[in-house]
C-alpha cells in the first residue's frame, strides 16, 4: 500500500484506501451505549443517499427506508422483541444461557433512530435485468445497500445495531408495511461515544472470529492455495 | 461536513469521512474494460479481510470465498452464461429486445479472478443467536460482506462485476461447491483504466435512478417528514 495504481484515472491515494478499511474494520453492531444527541436531518439524508448508491439487480433499486423517532413506537417495538427474545432464550441452557441472558442485543428505545429498511419486490415489473435466474438477488441488493449504509454512519461517528429477534409480521403491521413488502431489516441509529474494538459477542466470548484462510479456497472447493493440495474444510 | 463530531473517541476527520462516501459513489458493477495486470496476493488478501470483517448475525460469519484464476474454469462458466442470457434476452422484446442484446453483462473471461461467494447455512449449529426468528439472516450477512468486499475493491482501483445470469447450481458443481453451501454471488474482478461515473444500465437508458426523497418514509410507510401528510407512493 505505498502508492496508488500507476495511471489509473481517479485513482485513490493511500489515506483515501485507509480510510475506506478503516469504516470496514471500525464498523460495529451497536446495542447499547446510544447518545440521546439528535441525528441532523442532513446527516441522515447522507447516510440514506449512500445506503441508496449501492449496486441493485438490473438497476432495480428495490429498497425505501422508514425513519422511525416517535417514543410510543419503539416502546411498541420493545415489546415486540421482548417476546420475540423471551422465546429465543430457551434455545439455550446451562452456561450458555446464562451468557445468553446477559447479552445486550438491541437498543430499539435508546436509539434516536430506529430504521426499517425493506425490499419492494415487485418495483421494475416482471422482467428485471438478471434476475430471472436468482429471484432474491433483489434482496441481495437491499443487504449492499444496508453495509453502505453501516460504514457511512460509522464515518459519521454514528452506531448502528440489526435487530432480527423481533416477529417482523407484527412490526410490518405497526408501522403500516404494505404486505408484499419485505421488511429486511430494523436497524436502531444513534451517535456513540466510541466504538468498541471487537464485536460485542466475541468479547463476550460467545463466538470466535475465524481465520480467514480458512474461508479461502482457490479453483476448487476444499483446495489451498500454493502447495495445491486438498485440504478438508470445515463447515461447523 | 464542517467538522469532527465533538468528543467523539477516534472520530473520522473530514477527509476520511469523504473518502468513504467517495468510494460508496464511486463503487461501479463493472462488466467490461477490465485490464489484464494481475492482482497481488497481499491486495487480494487486504480485500477478502475486508469482506471477513462484515457483521454477521450471532457471529455465524457464514461466508466462503473462492478465488478463480485458471482460463479453462472461466471458459466453462462463460459458456453457462451464454445459455442463461440466450434464455432471459427471450424476455425481452421490440426496442428493449435491441437494447438488452447490446449490454455487456459479463466480464468473466476478460477479469483476472472470478470469484464465488458462498454462505454455509449450517455454520454455527442449529442455534445462531437471533436467527431463530429470520432464518435467512445468514445470506443477509454473506451480502454485507459482498459489499465490503466491493467497497474495498473500489479503493484499490479493482472493478467487480457481480454476474446473477448464470445457472448457480450447475456452477456449484463446476467448482465442487458442496450441495447444502448456498452461492450467493459470483464476481468478475480486475484493475480497471478508470470507474464509469454512472451504472452502466442508467448510461444505455435501461432505467434511471430513482429520487431518493421517494424512498423515504416518517414513523409510517407512506408518510412525508415536515408536513406529516400522507402521500401515496408507488411501488413501480
Amino acid at each position: 500500500m505505498k502508492k496508488s495504481i500507476p495511471q489509473q484515472v481517479n485513482a485513490f491515494s493511500v489515506d483515501e484506501r485507509d480510510a475506506v478499511y478503516r469504516a470496514i474494520f471500525e464498523r460495529r453492531d451497536v446495542r447499547r451505549d446510544f447518545l440521546s444527541k439528535r441525528i441532523p436531518q442532513a446527516t441522515l439524508q447522507r447516510i440514506l443517499k449512500a445506503s441508496h448508491h449501492a449496486g441493485s439487480v438490473g438497476f432495480m433499486q428495490p429498497w425505501d427506508f422508514l425513519v422511525i423517532r416517535e417514543k410510543d413506537t419503539k416502546q411498541k417495538v420493545k415489546q415486540l422483541f421482548t417476546l420475540a427474545n423471551d422465546e429465543a432464550s430457551k434455545r439455550y441452557r446451562g452456561a450458555k444461557g446464562t451468557l445468553y441472558r446477559g447479552l445486550k442485543l438491541e437498543g430499539i428505545e435508546e436509539a434516536p433512530i430506529n430504521l426499517c429498511v425493506t425490499c419492494t419486490r415487485q418495483r421494475g415489473g416482471p422482467n428485471v435485468l438478471g434476475r430471472s435466474t436468482i429471484r432474491e438477488t433483489d434482496l441481495y441488493s437491499t443487504c449492499c445497500a444496508i453495509q453502505n449504509l453501516w460504514l457511512a454512519a460509522r464515518a459519521e461517528g454514528i452506531g448502528i445495531g440489526w435487530v432480527s429477534i423481533l416477529d417482523y409480521d407484527a412490526l410490518k403491521n405497526l408501522v403500516g408495511i404494505p404486505r408484499p413488502v419485505k421488511l429486511v431489516a430494523y436497524l436502531c441509529m444513534g451517535y456513540v461515544k466510541e466504538f468498541s474494538s471487537n464485536p460485542d459477542l466475541e468479547k463476550a466470548g460467545w463466538r470466535k472470529r475465524l481465520p480467514l484462510e480458512q474461508l479461502v479456497h482457490y479453483e476448487s472447493w476444499g483446495r489451498k492455495n500454493g502447495n495445491g493440495t486438498l485440504k478438508k474444510v470445515k463447515n461447523g
